[in-house]
């Protein structure tokens, strides 16, 4: 029997809160910590430091447990973002934050294609798409904190990045159904749609039924037995997330997203998604996010690839940018909001990495790529309160 | 990758609620529905009969990440445990509970390894002692469950035996602990009680390091924060299960109660526990209860095997009433309460389990004994509260 795990989580969890706390200090979220501990405790710094030092490499090493933690933490996660989405707030102002958000996944898809053809060689056209692909979703999350924090998320520009961020979650999710479905050999483009309206169609039957059973249920049972409905919200969600895998083809942490959405507009929805914050703080997310961190080795760092990653850096800052801000103009919106607009939809996060994860779990993005897809997304992160609170600032003093 | 882990999920969660619904209202605890969910949906019957009608064996099946969760499951429900292990109301009816309860692990412990060698001509001692082990600790929630129900908890036997519960739930952990320690290849019993005490001191020095930081903590932190609590009562859980069995030789579930009654008894310990009540019954205590079912395939059940089952539910029911009744007599108690005492003591649960489960992890159990356990489980558990009702009708009718 293998006892080691049990050390591991420990450890896990203590230096993602602590790393948490330290970023949350230094105005950043907590999942640039988590992904910091994960890369220190892991093979990619303490490794290599043991190694160096000791002529052994003491370090965290991702054991099968923690994957699979880790496998029910992503799920756990889209759960929980689902339950967060607010379809009626996205209706508002929905047509200027849809235009923003399909330009901010094109430009970003398009420009991340093209940068895998031109470092890559070898490359074929799903393996390219899927890095596109990376780089489509802005971290709503991340986002909405920062706006709080300075306190524009009331604004004419705050309602648009809030919207936009959140179609832009759903669109770069639909990317990376039809990337999934090409690269699993579907090349037929048709078809791969067809089971993806096949899906859709699925799910609104799924959520309907799910909706008229627990909208009865709910005036049947009143207030008592209220564990019944996470547990039941929860088999809904597994049910849903296996469904789309195995007869649609289409991505597992779609479907758990989608369920995720059901739930929050059926009867207990906000009490359904208070459980699972329980559940996803105090072991799935933290696991998940120093998984990906350990998942990273940098003895295979080169100059290559370290001017590889400042490309991409650069290219997902500029693109997201120049799309939403593109986007925004289109709408008829001031261009100093405009370039607010832009900047508020740089910062990537939980769904970037988990579009790259999936990537690296089926052989579609190299292992060697997951590094730099990772600073990416930190320097994102790090950078984007950084500029929006400047450029919000500017605008008072005008 | 592998999806189907999503739908099995998704039953074990459904079926276990089902079950567990259904044998509540059979005034029965929810574990034994749990177990049948298992039982009904694995290898033992769902198999048996779609093999039977269709050819084919359709059912839950244990997967890695099943296993891994359920790993970790009994981790937690121990956590749990110790945390509602009071061990104050166990000082004050401490002396004649600690006189019961040693009687009740005694008797069981000798009469099962006696049982063994009965059967099985080559056993050797500890594999023996492993499952007389098994038959000592009594389910403390069951017991208190169904006390409550008839408003028996607060008479003089109701209190000794809520005592003797909880102390002969700690002293069959101690047994587990030499017996481990006993199959790991320590023939030395003198090594191995140096090393158990050992890690009580070990466990009590951690313990008052943990009470004095959260003393600081709790001073400094206030009422802000709230995550911390747990985060840092589960990494302190799983070191200390780690300790345990890396650095003492217990077992790692023995770690886990330990940590739990520390934190109990430390700042903020009520809140540390409702939280692991969400995580421990919304996904681990499922999936723990379910898996062991699942672990059971009835056809290798021949009729000596049926044989043994039946002998083994009887001794484990007459050892635990006539060791515990005559603990009670001991004291000085009557002999219709001691008699209502020893049938209180009756019933088995988790722990039971834990320990069986254990052994089968160690290949200290064979695999064929894992269904009589099980089946002598959910047996005493069923008739424990029919005769304990009768025992105390009968009283007052007198």
């Amino acid at each position: 029997m293998e006892y080691d795990y049990l050390l591991s989580l420990c450890v896990i969890l203590l230096s993602t809160k602590f790393f948490g706390i330290i970023s949350r200090r230094a105005q950043m979220p907590q999942v640039v910590g988590s992904l910091m501990a994960g890369l220190f405790f892991g093979p990619a710094v303490l490794g290599v430091i043991t190694k160096e030092f000791f002529g052994q490499q003491i370090c965290l090493m991702p054991s099968p447990l923690i994957k699979h933690l880790a496998e029910l933490g992503v799920i756990v996660i889209m759960f929980t973002a689902g339950m967060e989405t607010n379809l009626n707030e996205l209706k508002s102002s929905g047509k200027s934050g849809f235009t923003v958000a399909s330009c901010g996944v094109i430009l970003p898809l398009c420009m991340g294609t093209g940068l895998m053809y031109l470092f890559d060689s070898e490359i074929n056209l799903p393996s390219a798409l899927f890095v596109g692909a990376v780089l489509t979703a802005t971290s709503v999350s991340i986002t909405v904190e920062t706006l709080k924090e300075i306190c524009k998320l009331q604004t004419q520009a705050g309602n648009i990045i809030l919207a936009a961020a959140l179609i832009d979650d759903i669109l770069g999710l639909i990317c990376l159904t039809l990337v999934t479905g090409m690269a699993s050999g579907e090349i037929n483009l048709f078809f791969v749609l067809v089971k993806i309206i096949a899906f859709f169609i699925f799910v609104g039957i799924a959520g309907l039924t799910y909706h008229v059973y627990m909208l009865w249920f709910d005036k049947v049972n009143g207030e008592k037995n209220l564990r019944r409905y996470p547990v039941i919200g929860f088999a809904f969600c597994m049910f849903i997330a296996w469904a789309a895998e195995r007869l649609f083809g289409v991505a597992d942490i779609i479907g758990a997203f989608a369920a995720g959405m059901i739930i929050s507009m059926s009867p207990k929805g906000d009490y359904i998604a208070g459980k699972f914050d329980t559940i996803s703080y105090l072991l799935l997310t933290p696991v998940f996010f120093a998984n990906i961190g350990l998942e990273v080795t940098l003895q295979s760092m080169s100059w290559w690839l370290i001017f590889f990653t400042a490309v991409l850096v650069f290219v997902s800052v500029i693109s997201k940018l120049a799309g939403c801000g593109l986007g925004a103009r289109m709408c008829g919106i001031s261009r100093h909001e405009s370039f607010q607009i832009g900047l508020g939809m740089v910062c990537r996060g939980e769904v970037a990495l988990i579009v790259a994860n999936k990537g690296l779990a089926m052989h579609m993005i190299d292992e060697k790529y997951i590094g730099p897809i990772i600073i990416m997304v930190i320097i994102c992160t790090i950078v984007t309160p950084i500029f929006l609170k400047n450029a919000f600032k500017d605008r008072e003093t005008v």
